[in-house]
């Protein structure tokens, strides 16, 4: 491994499982004992990671107790997630402890041009609450994102093809930027430090306007080989199923999303428009149809899962929601189609819920801006 | 990395690369120069690499140009593939080049004694026929097959219920035995020597009896955190579709395996019993109703094969079917409903035909029995 490569791996070991001490880092990262002993002094030094003497001696600096942490005030982070109508920002710290956080309503803005300059107002008064200098900005948005070239491809809800989203947005703050999937961002952070410190691997669903997906495996998200994975919202799950905005039949998001969700209650109820609070309600108050619209779109997802599952055999599932009530209605139907559908022993995989505030989601853009500067780190 | 998984590691990079100079496995394995130094002198000592030196003066070894390559020779391993009624054997040198193969017929033979008796009588057959010892058996199995432990947990042709066939195995032959599923191992086998060596991702998708998958990212195949992954015959396609012996609905399985397939064709034509070979002369010969059942068929692996798209994202499919004739009646349907449900980038993946034989099913079990011995040269 090079010396830059390393010096990621050491940085990161220490942020998914700090304070650690040499010999942890020794087995964690396979790397040989000089080669950590010389890099964590040149880390040190250069202010990432901090040392710490264990025990009420007069520790010395490299005897067996020492432990290693990351200097998380070292340089902050910011962290963007753009949903049409609002930008949830967040600045964290090295750590991706949220330090902190602002929202700014979009209006009607929807063009790239638009947005980027919204995204820049944001992070200047993100940057002015942020007691350490921001040294670079993540950007999440939903879609087809090329996180390499900072391309989005395809944003489904603004309607955006081919933005140079990156670009526009380093130009506009002067801060490197990195612009990633929203959900692949999320996985990241839980993959760094969340549910995938733990687990192997995991399929992380989110459910909301659209029904996404992340998944990691050994480690790593999984990222595509053209930029796209976990689009769980486009999995088939019903040949004769509606249509999908993507122009095929029977996505799963065609049937199971908050929007498509509310377009049949409307049609059971002939009540235009209505709202998610008022469709929970009537089905809480026992609307035998209402209730029943929610458990078709808990089955979808639950069969769309029950084949990940298959597919993949992870170890654990986490779901968070967009609205943990709407949820709760979901939950039920979710599990038992997992249940029939999920093959063998890989129906073992654990299922969880977790909030997951949109604060979470901009973490999760400032995560990948973490993530690129360790790649860049030289000392 | 410790000496034992360098070892494995530089062998496995020499076999999956070689003939190989010192300077690509440095480059390759990210191991230092010291240890690629030592431990290949060690294993060219054991007799596992050879070495050559290029050009036509008098090399000496250790000069840039010398290169590395494994000593097929050294030693083979057998491998099996149990299908209802019939075993399929071969024997391969340490590259996974078929030296012997051997067929076995089974018989009404189904229960686990009988058919490891009969496995053991084939090893015997083909260690007869093999020129070098054979130090290692892989025999592989449809379904639930846990390959740490040799256990079959699920094997729905033979109606195996928890089998430790591994032990069994070893018990009846002597050769250490490693069993897996019988797709995974093929999947190990193309992404060791074959798709994979080119391929960051793929997905191996095999029509038959069943319809089955082996997925590898970032060139490791995936196994599922309760030994269970890449099951695509039981991802549901079709929630009004017909039961499957696993016990959901809409399985794909139960819609595009053989067996469904003529199952449909015999109730549409009243031919009951109708073999494979007569259903594709029919719809050969332009009856709309038996063309209409494969292209049904086709458009469900092609949806199914399109969501596993959309969540990972492969560079490669590679659809591989017992019958190629059969396969050519659903290969147009599975590449359209690929095309309708692939998501945006996603659908730039490769999509390839290629025949594999059940001797290939049966070199991918002796691969694994390969790379299980290679875990544990200590030279
Ligand atoms: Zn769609
Ligand atoms: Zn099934």
């Amino acid at each position: 491994m090079d010396r830059r490569s390393s010096i990621t791996v050491i940085v990161r070991s220490v942020l998914a499982a700090g304070p650690l001490r040499r010999a942890d880092l020794e087995a964690r990262t396979g790397l040989s004992q000089p080669t950590i002993a010389k890099l964590t002094r040149a880390l040190i030094d250069a202010g990432y990671l901090t040392e710490t003497t264990a025990g009420g001696g007069p520790g010395r600096i490299g005897r067996p107790a020492a432990t290693l942490d990351v200097h998380a005030d070292r340089e902050f982070f910011a962290g963007v997630k753009v949903t049409p109508g609002e930008l949830i920002g967040v600045v964290t710290d090295l750590r991706a402890v949220v330090r902190v956080t602002a929202h700014a309503p979009l209006g009607d803005a929807r063009t790239p041009p638009d947005v980027v300059r919204a995204i820049a107002r944001l992070v200047t008064e993100l940057r002015g609450g942020a007691a350490r200098p921001v040294r670079g900005l993540g950007v999440s948005v939903a879609g087809d994102v090329d996180r390499t070239t900072g391309l989005a491809r395809y944003e489904p809800f603004l309607g955006w093809h081919d933005v140079p989203l990156a670009a526009l947005c380093t130009a506009e703050t002067g801060l490197p930027t990195v612009a990633d999937n929203d959900i692949r961002a999320l996985t990241e952070a839980e993959n760094w430090f969340g549910a995938g410190a733990d687990a192997r691997s995991f399929l992380l669903v989110a459910v909301g306007s659209g029904v996404t997906s992340g998944l990691a495996v050994d480690g790593r998200v999984l990222t595509g080989a053209h930029g796209v994975a976990g689009e769980l919202g486009h999995v088939p799950v019903d040949r004769r199923g509606p249509k999908c905005y993507c122009g095929a039949r029977g996505c799963l998001e065609a049937i199971a999303s908050e929007p498509a969700l509310l377009r049949r209650v409307a049609e059971i109820t002939g009540i235009p428009a209505i709202t998610l609070g008022r469709a929970i309600e009537l089905a809480r108050l026992g609307d035998p149809r209402v209730g029943e619209a929610f458990a078709e779109a808990g089955r979808a997802i639950g069969q769309a899962v029950g084949g990940v599952i298959n597919l993949l055999g992870p170890e654990l599932v986490v779901f968070s929601a967009d609205h943990l009530d709407g949820f709760a209605l979901l939950d039920p139907h979710i599990r038992a189609a997992i249940d029939t559908h999920a093959f063998g022993a890989a129906a073992r995989a654990t299922v969880e819920v977790r909030p997951l505030p949109f604060a979470q989601w901009a973490r999760g853009a400032a995560t990948v801006a973490i993530a690129r500067h360790l790649t860049s780190v030289t000392v």
